[in-house]
């Protein structure tokens, strides 16, 4: 197994976007995982996720729905049974919400529903993996996805750095605090998970063309795609609790 | 009246703690403002800061629970009443609270909680004071909290940057994300609310001895206090959208 390429790979949101081109993507690169695990809320409805599976053996979907506690408790133990001891490589946590409010129009409801799917979902999918990444990350020494890593999809517009660059985020302002709040969490993760070698970074995947997106992002699916599976496939010790971009560029907290 | 010296305060969470010891600095001070707004949750209960007006006529006890719309919606009728035309110069969003979570033992109800009271509330509590503030605001050029100001009171181990250095903060995850999430906010605030001229940070108060702050903390309320009214004083343009601490020294995102 070349470096850089994990056995086993979960993903979550896989219905459409962003997860669902990681995961034609991580079907069909050389040399491709032995099983790419496509998680989403509805997998009847996933039609061109399900389409996959006629010419890829080593796709397996399965249904998680990140907010639900029983459903998360499951799909650990369906995915335990199929990685068997050589645990989970990597998780992807890709699944997110987002929505118009601005500062007049924001409530706390708004707040609250958003930082449950962006944030504290991904702390709870990630500790229920734990065992699995765990197992994956005692058959290696050299930190990367083939060992044992955790992916947390963030956003360009949750960098304070950066911030006055991207004044029209305002319009969305339970997303971006919610997407600041993961970005914390990846640095708890990255302090917490460090003796047990398990990589943990924020990435930014770019302003693509999905319908999160929207028609007006200047980048497509299949140009993004690609770059950041080279990201993924690069992350070394040095990436360790880092939020890099779709080009592996370091993005400012 | 002198520059940074603001005509009317409003302080959250003053029945102890860091929120109590601002309010009896605000009295005492020369030149103190006219005007002292001390809210809490349950004024009945609140001892020491009822004691405080037998001898200071210009402070006025308000309920205040941050978590509840009806009760911010009626205390900005109050304070509407009290101020009337000048408005409300300095809005202190110190309220909050902690509990020991780490990465093992924290919940998704721990999470949501948490940033309801620390994060969510405070916006909340911003958005409705604005039309006051926007009023202050008219009165002077120069920004400061003698004009209008926003202070979310946030803490040290918010920062991403510094993260490392702050390893014991891993026991108390949802509070640490909360406050890094009200970083993001303060920062919403500074790029929407500077054309109004109201100036927004976040402050770091210190490590400071009180019921959460432990006894290990190595400040006294004593000190700590005097230096952070030398900070708020002081503020002007230049900090708008900052991060601070008790010294006034920037923290890094
Ligand atoms: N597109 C961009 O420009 C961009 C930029 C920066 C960051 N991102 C981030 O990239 C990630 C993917 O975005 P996208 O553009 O692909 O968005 P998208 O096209 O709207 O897809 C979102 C995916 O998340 C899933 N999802 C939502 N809530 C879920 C839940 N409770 N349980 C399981 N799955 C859930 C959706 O499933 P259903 O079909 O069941 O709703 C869908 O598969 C998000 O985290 C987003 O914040 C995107
Ligand atoms: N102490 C430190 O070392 C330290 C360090 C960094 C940051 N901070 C921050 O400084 C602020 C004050 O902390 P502290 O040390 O003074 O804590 P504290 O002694 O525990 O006092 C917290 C105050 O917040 C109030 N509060 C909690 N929930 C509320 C709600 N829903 N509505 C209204 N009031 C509410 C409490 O009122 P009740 O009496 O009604 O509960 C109390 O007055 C907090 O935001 C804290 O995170 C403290």
């Amino acid at each position: 197994m070349a470096l850089g390429t994990c056995r086993t790979v979960l993903i979550t949101g896989c219905s459409r976007g962003i997860g669902l081109g990681l995961v034609q993507e991580f079907l069909t690169r050389s040399p491709t995982p032995d099983l790419v695990i496509a998680t989403c809320r509805h997998p009847d409805q996933a039609q061109e996720l399900q389409q996959l599976k006629e010419h890829h053996q080593h796709l397996r979907i399965l249904q998680l729905d990140i907010l639900c506690e029983d459903s998360i408790k499951k799909v650990v133990q369906e995915v335990e049974v199929l990685v068997g001891e050589q645990g989970l490589n990597c998780l992807i946590n890709n699944a997110g919400i987002n929505r118009l409010a601005t500062l007049e129009s924001v409530t706390a409801k708004d707040m609250l529903t958003i930082y449950e799917t962006n944030t504290v979902a991904q702390l709870m999918v990630s500790k229920a993996f734990l065992p699995l990444l765990r197992k994956a990350a005692c058959q290696d020494a050299v930190m990367g996805i083939h060992r044992a890593a955790i992916i947390n999809v963030s956003s360009q517009t949750a960098s304070m750095q950066l911030f006055f660059q991207n004044k029209k985020s305002q319009e969305v302002y339970p997303y971006r605090i919610s997407k600041t709040a993961l970005n914390m969490i990846t640095c708890c993760l990255a302090a917490d998970l460090i003796s047990d070698g398990i990589l943990c970074i924020s990435l930014h995947p770019g302003w693509i063309k999905t319908d999160m997106g929207g028609s007006k992002a200047p980048l497509q699916l299949k140009e993004a795609i690609p770059a950041i599976l080279n990201v993924l496939a690069n992350l070394r010790e040095k990436d360790h609790g880092a939020f890099l971009d779709w080009k592996g560029e370091v993005i400012p907290w």
